[in-house]
């Protein structure tokens, strides 16, 4: 393999101002990105955990992180400095960085937004959107790409007739506004506003948002790209190595169960059992996908206040081997969710920015390689999904009309 | 992933009665393979574990498990329904099978040579070869492979000028042996007669064979394909798919350090330091192929008699994620050695086969999805192994030239 | 520590026929109690797992395995020889030992009861403590032991006024009875026939029954003695060794999250969240009674088919030390619930033989050492509670009046 | 259990000024006392992980944290506030405190003597004891106790027989100066000094010192207490919990194998196999004396350089159950080697202090509570001794003659 990580640069020649809209852009992966970007800029961070800097990824030419500019929107108002502070005392990032980058931090909170309380969902989309194309004209960008990085949210109620009715299509939404009726989940709130802002869009949560059919619908008129859902950054990850393994190796799965534990925000809110439901969603699909039939298993994410950012997942396989020989695997995964997710989030700016340069809209299946539940793919192998990134590599590159 | 483990028939329509030569015909992992290929002949054994059952490798259309007859040779006498037994009582194989197949564990017993003492290497080379043309032509074989299985043995002492010397080539083997010299290597020995009886060879243990100069230029000349080395079902396995993930992820791997206890024949050789560095070279290459650099950590391999022929991995890794955040990945593989290896003989014994019938000759690199160090191939990732195998099922199935 | 397990003979002086009377006869643990208990009479099974063994435990004199006849009752007909092949093709126990004792085993299915259906509860336990009776007689027994091990029940409903009024003392039952219902919950039949039968009762399950107010009120007046509640073999036996050594090290434990997964009857009765209930209760006060405070962390306990009779807990604690610093402890157990829980039964059936005998009535407390919730004891760490035993041996052994 | 951390007042009495010499105050161990100790006492940090702080221990009267006054010698010249820093960045202490308290850890450099080069070991010696006498009276203090925590040296050669003779007696290490050699192995020559000095004596590694016959001799003569060998932690804590468990359950240890990973100075030294020979001795000390005899299986220790001060050990336990059935127990401990050292260091400095106040003189047993290889006794199970420290609080309480 190639790609072990260097310090060697990486030629990112495609200039294109790209802007970064962060939902919930006060949340520790946010607060990572929004540090780790200054960090790299200032020379104080290397590109140890960005899949954007492998040089596999070079013939892309992404847009250098120099070019992308970050902002957003959260209702919490304290400042990235006091956010990154905490995050420092926890571990998550080295208190040196945000020291020596106090001003960076603090120049960083005039692109975040606080919208104002708005009870009427189709002004508080268009209010959205109207900061967005602010931003987009303030920083003279080229691309503007939103991410959702904020809580995880329930999943669409689909047994609620005339949600579903009104989530058909953009007309049925407006339709629905006319009548008086909030349709949208607060999750698509932003990516509605984002393609109407003319924005590219990636779901990094499990939240209802880029597959809602009349956002969808709305996003395909606006010709953008986007890309999802939920960041793949522990178990699931782990899930989509080692359950190709199993296969390949004609080991029979007998039985997968997956024990998470974490604190922090996330935690939180996954300690909400209705929360949690997309989550769980979202973590079961790539085991079925990959075995090809649902695995025994119980999944559980519990809060647990003291682990704060660090999210630990205990997994046990059982599995059967030739002539019926039991045998089990056991893995122990001590991940910090916000060093682990903050790359990728910077990864797919660039990376969608790149496609919606290329012209690329609707979902963009190669990009699968970061999510536990890719839209547009029914890939879940991790190897595999790499594999599709390098092709939409070579198709930046222009080696691939 | 269209390859989840099912019971439908695969075509099996190669016409190729395969003779499969045991070196170390009464160890434990030849003696699953016996009792196994006569459980899936007898219908009393599913697929499960075989990988040439794989839907993925059915247009190979490989030699069908009825076509393959097991011999081969060992200094141990003890039967096959004897050392089954022993097998069943440590859970390693069903007891039923052993009593169904009783009688076919003892026809099997016909098979296996006791060679007699000859301490002249030539003739007791010769004296191998003989003994593999006559299981070949008493059987009316289409093709002969033979598979090391037997005890590791220490890498070649390559300080040793003269021994260099000697095996440089088969004419500088038969010089020496003209001197009174023994040069071959107890691991080689086999080989030596195999590529004399015109068979091809698997080197499913570490041992030095296959790779010395002076055998492979004499495989080379009988024109025969040959697979290595040592086979990968355990620690390794998971390396090959763990590794390329942190690579892929742009996560630097700090560490790793790899704990290995396993009782059993295998575990007592490998007490032995000296034959145990030819098992902890193949172990560590992976790791340092595919991270592209020398990983630190150590590898310790240890006997630990009641565990029998359960191989438990118990493995620390140490990473640094995005702005030097540091994480950890443990995991606990516990494997039955036998049920997991002896699958991969008759696979390979399947695929070389074939291989061998297609006109390959020499070390074919796309079988390395099974093996720790790969004989004609760099690569170790387990992903890109199946690709390269799903290359040769490609070309056996005459789709590519 | 001088009990190391060996196989120097104990002597067992008390001339005390005891009977053994399993509720649950037919399941997993009681078969292994008959199966084990027949293959230490034969001289075919050594003294491991047995507690009442130990060379600690001689000076007590218990009653000698020879002189415990074992019977019961279970609504399951299949016979002893049967269920203990099925438990010997899982691994649980050795197939020798059910060949070389299947005419015990099939000896012993004639003391196993099937109650006939009977909706009247009063003359259900009419019954029952008849058959015991019988039981007691036929075998001309000093002693007779009731063992609760059949599949756990859900708690009382304390909500239920009329209930908890009904079981305020014996003669509430009896006019409730007399008034047609029917208030002793099922588990707790068993034990009133008990009682009526004058026999002492171990509680080896968290189901209701010893701990009921009337059932123990009517236990007092019979003047026999009983223990409990459910067995500690596993995860909370772990917890009662580790949880003293972090409060004794003054390390504050932050967080302890439990995972259990298990397949076999019991793990099927407790994939029911109802019937769970008593065991999670049973599993969380070791820890706060120990800790002296409730430790956050999650407690679950999921049903894995494919793990049968093996019980596997997977912990992870967080503590802190010194200064703040934060540190894990995690653990696996994989361990073989009836290999675990049957022995500890014939304990109990000798050492509360023994009490009976020394004229213990009501809670015997020191006993506390076999269970997760110990009837008449808050005292949870596993070395006091071996302590306590010990006092109760001196006790049996007559040097503490 | 009544000894749950909390932030109640402990109330010590003992009005003792302490002097503290640390051997090896440079250290991790050390500096992470000195931190801690002005931590405490400038009310900045709880009694976490002080067992002298714990309610049991409160009727002993112990010298209090103010009365402590802490100093010593080492080869290293970096000051405490600099060493605090890196600890500060590797996590083992929190920063927070190390700003804090830099005028403290300032001062307490000057309680730090680096000793000049003297090849003469008599009269290193008698430098080191004066240096002693000098912190003893310039601080006024009460007792002087001298802790070793300094890297651990290997085992005395008792081969050599002139060198067993010199150490035979004190008389005789004087006769072997007089010959010009140097007897002491260089970790007994600061016990040798203190016993010079009058002072008692902590070893908290497993170098070669209080059990050295000359010098044991002369701490006789000296008329003070001593307590050691090397300090239990991690590995061999848990071990000293989870063996009686094993014990007192019945269940046979089969086999344990211990993987232990650290980096940090204390990894740097046992990575010298010569040096880690002392440590591996003393760890297997417990499990041996506990099960009653060898137990199989490997024990490795590994320097692993990104761990740092993070020591993590990786256990396998392999045990049979009634009627032979086999089960696993897996931990892994990840714990700070200073955090959970250096507040033992502060316990044993006030308990031999009080002891010493008390009339005790030669080993301590009682003490066995906090070392691996407890001198003075044969109990290596944590329980029992912990009852024997609270026998030792009663006996300093007054409580027993």
């Amino acid at each position: 393999m190639d790609d072990a990580v260097t310090n060697s640069p990486v030629p990112s020649v495609r200039s294109c101002r790209t802007g970064a809209w962060l939902v919930g852009a006060r949340g520790s992966v946010a607060t990572t990105a929004v540090l780790g970007a200054a960090a790299v800029r200032a020379g104080l961070a290397g590109p140890v955990g960005l899949v954007s800097e492998l040089p596999s990824l070079a013939p892309a030419a992404l847009p250098s992180l120099e070019d992308v500019v970050l902002g957003g929107h959260d209702v919490v108002v304290t400042g990235y400095r006091k956010r990154a502070e905490v995050l420092a005392a926890q571990g998550v990032v080295p208190r040196d960085l945000v020291v020596a980058l106090g001003a960076e931090l603090d120049a960083a909170d005039a692109d975040v937004v606080v919208p104002a309380a708005e009870p009427d969902q189709r002004r508080r989309v268009a209010a959205l959107a109207a900061a967005m194309r602010d931003f987009h004209g303030r920083h003279d960008l080229d691309r503007l790409v939103v991410v959702d990085v904020s809580s995880t949210q329930p999943p669409l109620d689909t047994d609620d007739a005339e949600l579903v009715t009104d989530l058909a299509s953009p007309e049925a939404v407006r339709a629905a506004w006319d009548a008086g009726r909030s349709p949208l989940p607060a999750s698509a709130e932003a990516v509605w506003a984002a393609y109407e802002a003319g924005a590219a869009v990636v779901a990094f949560t499990p939240s209802p948002g880029v597959g809602v059919p009349a956002v969808a619908e709305l996003g395909r008129r606006a010709g953008v790209p986007w890309a999802g859902a939920d960041g793949k950054t522990g178990e699931t990850l782990l899930k989509s190595v080692l359950a190709p393994m199993f296969v390949q190796r004609a080991l029979h799965v007998d039985s997968w169960s997956s024990f998470n534990i974490l604190g922090g925000g996330d935690g939180q809110a996954l300690a909400d059992p209705v929360a949690a439901r997309s989550k769980t969603a979202t973590k079961a699909a790539a085991l079925e996908a990959i075995v090809g039939r649902p695995v025994p298993g119980p999944l559980h994410i519990d809060y647990v206040a003291d682990l704060g950012d660090w999210k630990t997942a205990m997994n046990h396989v059982g599995f059967t081997g030739f002539l019926g020989t039991r045998m089990q695997l056991q893995f122990t995964w001590q991940g910090c969710d916000s060093a682990l997710a903050a790359p990728l989030v910077l990864d797919l700016v660039r990376l969608l920015a790149a496609c919606a340069d290329a012209g690329r809209s609707g979902a963009v299946p190669e990009l699968g390689f970061f999510f536990k539940d890719p839209v547009g793919s029914h890939e879940h192998a991790l190897a595999e999904q790499w594999h599709a990134l390098l092709g939409l590599v070579d198709e930046l590159a222009g080696r691939r009309p």
